[in-house]
């Protein structure tokens, strides 16, 4: 029966590639997909891989690993996208997605392993990247494949991961800013531990300096008040637009500056993630679109292709990102 | 090997109370569970479910469907807390829990069909309730035993399902308002077709009728505009509350009325579902939680234990909700 590699070296193209023609992703051109689906008729391809895993002994599930921490999913639309990707490639080429949570590291490693023994899973899809790395540990220990989601935080070589380029996110959204005329965009994040955060600044800095302006930071926690706004507000009056970490932060500003008095047509505001808090706000919050559903997408394109890694040599896939443009930016 | 129903006929209660104390509920009594502990350390009981499983021949696969339509679960929290609830209670008893998606329930079908047919999976929890009924129509049709989250369009009697008392729930918060000395609530919608929607509105009926108000609804769409709820507010100057049908529409709301420049404190807000949305406005929105994560620990208890259907005649589990009471009902 022919495989994957074989309708690739028909082709001329990397099996990835013919991964993503069979799930008809819109990066490959339609004359290369042409040129794949003659392979496939030459070859006499199906995708049949439940066939192929019961040959290589393995099963036909994917395992995805959600974050520990219950609140992570609950408040972040993001995940369920994300899944929603993974699915949509995994179920069309006969894979069942696996869902681990818990509620903490130990018990996620608990229900990992549980999938590992009796469900025969060997390949998995970490939806998160976080400073402790037990969970990867735990994979690496026991030889199962993977693909992350987000940045690694070490072995950077060796790890197959999707993102998005934050930095470049959050360049473009603060230039964004500067040619709408805005001149003193700050940047507001509530933890520049959290990778992403620190990435997006990292762009509001570069932009803010490429511009010979002085980048400009302002913490907000959850315990912050609205006197601590007002007292920010009132030192920096230069201050005429902001960069939030994402749109939740976006929201928290808006509803900030409210309860201050403060008109929200003097303040320009971009945020990160066009999420439905984006759309919802009023007014409505231009919003940098990550494309969470196609990090889920290209995450299961690595993870199934996993085996052809020498082959192909793809390691990372970055996935765009669009600056979606709504009312919180109109002077 | 001892089962759970050998576990429970020892013990004396159904095999549901039995699965429930295998994963700690709070809804069993600390006197039953000890009974139950008893039983199962007598008849040497182990909840190996997959071993079972190998016996019956089926998979300790449990199938997970989300509702077809991506945006449905983007701007949806809710959903990542239903499978969060769900996996705690398949993972503990050693169950994998695949999830199955689609574009349409086309697409979703066919999804479910590869879960059946190469993963044997054999029960299934369907997380949404819709009036086209193709996705359980086919359950049905191919055996698969399924718990509903939600309520049963049809067939009631013989669905097994899991959801809130919404009604229940629109009654308890309009009363809220009633009680708190508002006299004129408003129940806000988008869509009375909604079960969910439509059932909040038949308990904010009741509790107006009872308390001898006529009720008076809004529909707000996608498409409304600030000038038709500036129309209606001024033909209805009695409003001094509202119901909304959940966070995202109070949010809706709140944007809307400072839109055409009221004071937010002139009007209670009470909206459904208690998500981040309730949190994060301004003022924050006092709300209904319907514990999302309950509903599917509940769905999964039930799935798990479909085989003593007959034994249990449980077919119903009713998760309770609570009022969680914020800034934008204090006058």
């Amino acid at each position: 029966m022919a495989t994957i590699k074989d309708v690739a070296r028909e082709a001329g193209v990397s099996p990835s590639t013919v991964s993503r023609t069979l799930h008809d992703s819109s990066l490959i051109s339609q004359e290369t997909k042409e040129k794949i689906w003659r392979a496939m008729k030459k070859l006499n391809y199906s995708p049949n891989f439940a066939a192929q895993n019961l040959a290589n002994n393995t099963s036909n599930i994917i395992g995805v690993i959600l974050p520990p921490n219950e609140e992570s999913v609950a408040n972040n639309p993001f995940f369920g996208q994300i899944l929603q990707g993974i699915t949509s490639v995994c179920n069309q080429q006969a894979y069942m997605v696996s869902v681990a949570t818990g509620k903490d590291n130990a018990e996620l490693i608990e229900n990992v392993q549980m999938m590992m023994e009796r469900g025969q899973v060997k390949r998995f899809i970490v939806t998160f990247s976080q400073q402790s790395d037990d969970v990867l540990e735990y994979l690496d220990q026991n030889d199962a494949e993977y693909v992350l989601i987000g940045e690694p935080i070490k072995n950077i070589a060796e790890t197959l991961y999707v993102n998005n380029d934050n930095v470049a996110a959050g360049k473009d959204a603060t230039e964004y800013l500067l040619d709408n005329g805005y001149y003193h965009p700050v940047y507001v994040y509530e933890d520049l531990e959290e990778m992403v955060q620190k990435d997006r600044f990292i762009g509001y800095s570069h932009a803010m300096e490429a511009d010979e302006r002085t980048p400009l930071s302002y913490q907000i926690k959850k315990e912050h008040t609205k006197e601590e706004l007002q007292e920010f507000i009132d030192q920096h009056p230069e201050v005429d637009s902001m960069v939030a970490c994402d749109d939740i932060m976006g929201v928290t500003l808006q509803n900030g500056l409210l309860a201050i008095h403060r008109n929200l047509a003097d303040y320009g505001i971009i945020s990160f993630n066009n999420s439905l808090f984006a759309r919802a706000s009023h007014p409505s919050l231009t919003s940098v679109e990550i494309f969470p559903t196609s990090l889920g997408m290209e995450a299961a394109v690595l993870v199934l292709n996993v085996d052809d890694r020498d082959f192909t040599k793809v390691k990372h896939v970055s996935v765009p990102h669009k600056i979606v443009e709504r009312e919180s930016t109109k002077r």
